[in-house]
């Protein structure tokens, strides 16, 4: 039987709008969801009931007045646990922060408010933000609601399980290396990775990095898109933040496919991809290829972009993580570590270069840029690790660090980072599954701000892959919990 | 007896889309006055003179067909000599450069002729656009057009020069430290320093810095508003170009001042100023203290930022001159030379903490702007230099370095390189002269990415400063050459 709480935020918003859905019926909706399927999953980790039915009984009432209403009126959202909500941890996951209690929103949840958003509470991350898959000291471990036994990746694994468990429609994601398009990937769901600004950070510690930004998760690319407008914003803090294409303020709206240009690649030339990735996006390929006007199997040359990318994340992290490396180590997790030592190894002249270097990988992608539309990859090209591998691959990580043998160069493999490098807007988005039968992503990479050029392309994509409405609700029987 | 040179370029631009003046009759003048001032002064160093007049007959004929005409149509543009010109040399006054020659035009100058501009030549720079005053051991010295004995600053200074002697009514800059408004300010004309990436750059090493700048400089804030709309671009190949605020593409505006909160500090507690240039400076503030709705005397905590201005401009000129000083360490400057022994000794982390700091104070400032819309500063609080005085401060630099004793932190003193760092838009602009006689400007910062408002501000400002039109015009007697 379908609950309020299974269905789309745009549908839940039309019908709040309508006053056939009231935002108090949608809340106890969720929260009867979340607390049948969390105990398992442990997507949620801090939750804000009271607040939450507070601000949707305000919300009713507002209905019931013919306000003015926001697009976010009414619909529950959950905030990933890195980012402050007043009155809430914001532990990162780490027993450095075990005790931080933020004072006041962020700039991003003060915006979701004042768009109508009602905040139920936080989903779960690694350690930092940082590791193989959403675990940490604090709150455990949360699990894949399509197979207990396997990853949701990270960091914002939470955010991707809620949403596949339904427990919230919406859910914000924060994106470094991947850490929107992973757990979108491995959950079913949509993740955005925006243009760098356009949903404003007035925390990131180097304003001008384009390697962290935040963004809309949700289940539909028009949810995603409803979301992206009540969380985007001008906002100087965040230098890399400015006006914002009118475009995105419009309604969901499709791209004609049959007039675009794409180039399709299993690894732009320089990730690692499984076999099983490979053949399950090939076959992708084929379902979509005739709908565009021209679909070309073609990479940039992004030779050199995971050197560059751990650099300079070296960089960020050494501002990010040394005062508490320095007060605990332990509460860092090895990755971690293994930035702030190959930081620590670097002279200021290799930062210089990789800078550089950067900007040189940066044009030749715009170079190739000129020639397409749209650049299609896999969502993920990792294999879909059980628990268990991922217990034995910490541990050996662990054991290397002691023996002092880790390879600080590792980290290669991932598909999502060379496309934070670049700076374009990236959609993760369910387009079936897995010969496992898991969700399966691809990643649709946009032109340079091409935000909402890039969102109208993904709309119309979903319409292609009838089998995603499946895939979106991977749990059949919530009492199975 | 004013000549077509003289006049303003909005003015000229004007008498061409009228039939009243042609572009081969304007390009005559600056020619005429070309070459009865430069053979002194030294401002334009390379010539394409037949191009020129071939393009100007072209613009002509097409007044006269009636076609539709760019913003900067049969206008005289001179370039500075560190940006391509397809044809001529490009040795940014360094010997490593010395047969260096165009293929293509850079994307500003590309702008530029697309929209009508005819480059009539290239403008002097101090060797690699690095030094107290321009002069180079390729050109040699440019001399300021107000008192042939004194400096016309840098790294723009030709082009400062060449505007003020009406040679051309438009002259491109570049500005990192203040290469566009230190010039401007003892050359009595005016010059945007803009948002980063509004003129795009395909060549800066260093993509997501906002330390280097390409800019207009002209006569009047009119004039440069013009010009700008004659070079600003969205072009991903910088990657902080992005859309452009519509505002800029109407016609030159004012705004009143009487509804603006105004802060005015005489050296933002940062920089080192003369007594003089305060003195100056308050006197110039009471002139238009009474038109703003309020005008305090206040300053944004900047403290560290010339130690993060000098570490950034390290990083990037370890990017940009490290090959050729390996290859020829006499082909750099002192100045040069000792941003790459500083960046030498600097580790990755005193990078990132650099960079983590330019953040921090960016906020900072970003908090101060909160209760304000613009801030005026002088334009430079340096002394107004004899070229006796910067050739025994050279010799000084020399001698130090050679010793081992020059301080690499040294290079207080500059107002314009602290505002630099927060990539706020700036106008420098003449507000009369000082009481030596020789001009004195103002700097302007706007809020962020707010051109438009701050060249409509200008604009009104400059109606304040009725000795303004003398000021831009320092050669009574040009036979006096």
């Amino acid at each position: 039987m379908t609950e309020l709480c299974d269905l789309d935020a745009t549908v839940l918003r039309g019908l709040i709008g309508a006053r056939q859905a009231s935002p108090v019926e949608v809340l106890d909706s969720c929260i009867a969801r979340i607390e049948a399927t969390n105990p398992v999953l442990n997507a949620m980790v801090e939750l804000c009931l009271d607040e939450a039915r507070d601000a949707a009984k305000q919300a009713e009432q507002a209905v019931g007045a013919g306000a003015v209403l926001g697009p976010l009126h009414g619909l529950p959202v959950a905030i990933k646990e890195a980012e402050h909500v007043a009155g809430l941890r914001t532990t990162k996951g780490s027993p450095i922060y075990a005790d931080v209690v933020a004072q006041a929103d962020c700039r991003m949840v003060a915006s979701i408010r004042e768009a109508g958003g009602i905040v139920v509470g936080k989903t779960n991350v690694p350690t930092l933000t940082n590791g193989l898959t959403t675990d940490n000291p604090i709150y455990g471990l949360t699990r894949n609601a399509f197979d207990l036994e396997r990853t949701c990746a990270g960091s914002s694994g939470g955010a991707g399980v809620a949403l596949a468990a339904r427990m919230v429609p919406l859910a914000t994601g924060s994106d470094t290396g991947g850490s929107i398009r992973g757990p979108a990937s491995v959950s079913g769901i949509v993740g955005l990775r925006p243009s760098p600004g356009l949903v404003p950070s007035e925390e990131r510690p180097q304003g001008w990095s384009v390697m962290t930004t935040l963004g809309p998760m949700a289940r539909s690319v028009a949810d995603t898109r409803l979301f992206l407008q009540g969380m985007m914003a001008d906002d100087c803090r965040d230098p890399l933040s400015g006006p914002i294409d009118p475009a995105l303020f419009t309604a969901g709206e499709t791209v004609d496919l049959g007039g675009l240009r794409v180039a399709v690649s299993d690894d732009l030339g320089v990730a690692d991809a499984t076999d099983s990735a490979r053949a399950t996006f090939k076959s992708k390929v084929a379902q979509f290829s005739g709908a565009f006007g021209s679909c070309e199997w073609s990479a940039p040359n992004m030779s050199g972009i995971h050197e560059v990318y751990l650099k300079l994340r070296s960089l960020v992290h050494m501002t990010r993580y040394e005062p508490e490396h320095q007060a605990d180590p332990s509460g860092l997790t090895p990755q971690s570590r293994t930035d702030l030592r190959r930081g620590a190894e670097m002279t200021a002249r290799d930062a210089a270069e990789a800078i550089a270097e950067h900007t040189e990988i940066y044009r030749r992608f715009q170079a190739f840029f000129q020639d397409i539309d749209i650049l299609i990859t896999p969502g993920r090209t990792l294999p879909f690790f059980t628990l268990d591998e991922i217990d034995a691959a910490n541990a050996r990580l662990a054991e290397e660090e002691a023996a002092g043998t880790n390879d600080m160069w590792a980290g290669r493999g991932n598909i999502n980072a060379p496309i934070t490098m670049m700076g374009h807007p990236a959609v993760t988005m369910p387009v079936g599954k897995d010969p496992g039968g898991l969700p399966f992503g691809i990643q649709v990479v946009g032109p340079y701000r091409g935000d909402a050029f890039l969102l109208g392309v993904c709309q119309s994509l979903e319409t292609l892959f009838a089998s995603k409405r499946d895939l979106s609700r991977p749990i059949a029987d919530v009492t199975a919990f």
